[in-house]
């Protein structure tokens, strides 16, 4: 692709490093900017590089977070006692939007992964610990996604905190809700055989 | 959708303004933002400042450009005497990469549109006009969207420039190459008989 101007095909290079954006979406992208007020360029500009640069983590949690401690930690309605372990933000975010959640969090910042050199020492997995042993913690979450990386970090997680005394759980692996049963992948179906629960009516 | 920082919001808040994003690609892009380097996330921000401060417009044609006259214009090897009028520079680039055209444009930086309240004084009207009057130009090619609006730019530039003996021709409109002529629309293909061409074996 030949572009008219260099400033433009730095923009476009730039943006089309994003996820998902590829290098025709990020020209639109640009003489879309290019058609309105140079204030809303200000704007995104800034507020991406206010973002970055500026962004705190919840010193108990590593949750993202404006102050010292994030208004999930701080909020005097939340369960202390109980922990759901997340590998990102994301994933907190994606549970905190389903209401149903009323415990506390803990973001470990990625999953131990031995073929990419993640360990459990990259990770926020000492400050789980020490929150473990600290407060009066009595359940644990596990709420991993459902890859063998997930299943070590749970692995490396229950071990760890084996001699507390603390129930151990993870989120239900089943069919979604509205999905079809003669669609369903085998180990996805042959697991919520084997841990079927008792049908309320 | 609930933020856990005013950062995150403001971003999201900002970067979904842009056509096509959403607020929830919006906090993807985010977070994805946070995950790399403070270098990636500067390097976006001044590409967009610079693109929108520094941008330029060829004097000439009005197409995006570094220097006060654009490469086309600038360029011995493009016919001088054949200019090609388009709505906006989206429309030039796409002829461009045809790599089929040799003449030069012009950029309207809009399209008639009475309803919008775009004359043709809000549009670069007058220096098309001077230049088909000043230079030597043989062939005005209308490449204007196949609409209202486009017909009445087209009719518009007709008549103002029908005293210098100068051929006006709009581009094809038929049927797409590949396209399905059973699924083709009534109006395009009703005017792709009536403008039917000698078929060249």
């Amino acid at each position: 692709m030949n572009f008219p101007s260099r400033l433009i095909e730095e923009a476009v290079q730039e943006i089309s490093r994003l996820p998902g954006i590829g290098k025709k979406t990020a020209l639109r992208l640009a003489l879309h900017l290019l058609k309105e007020d140079v204030a809303t360029t200000c704007a995104l500009s800034d507020a991406l590089l206010n973002l970055r640069k500026k962004i705190n983590y919840c010193s108990n949690c590593h949750n993202i977070s404006d102050a010292t401690i994030c208004s999930i930690c701080g909020s005097t309605y939340r369960d202390k006692s109980l922990i759901c372990v997340v590998e990102d933000t994301p994933d907190l975010l994606a549970i905190e939007n389903t209401n149903q959640y009323t415990g506390v969090y803990h973001v470990l910042g990625g999953i131990i992964s031995p073929l990419e050199g993640i360990g459990p020492t990259e990770l926020n997995m000492d400050s789980l610990i020490t929150r473990i042993q600290s407060e009066e913690v009595k359940e644990v979450i596990l709420a991993l996604s459902p890859s063998m990386e997930g299943d070590t970090t749970a692995f490396y997680i229950t071990k760890k905190i084996k001699g507390f005394n603390i129930k151990v759980t993870t989120i239900a692996r089943g069919i979604a809700v509205g999905g079809e049963l003669e669609y369903t992948d085998e180990v996805t179906l042959g697991r919520s055989i084997l841990t079927r629960t008792v049908y309320q009516a």
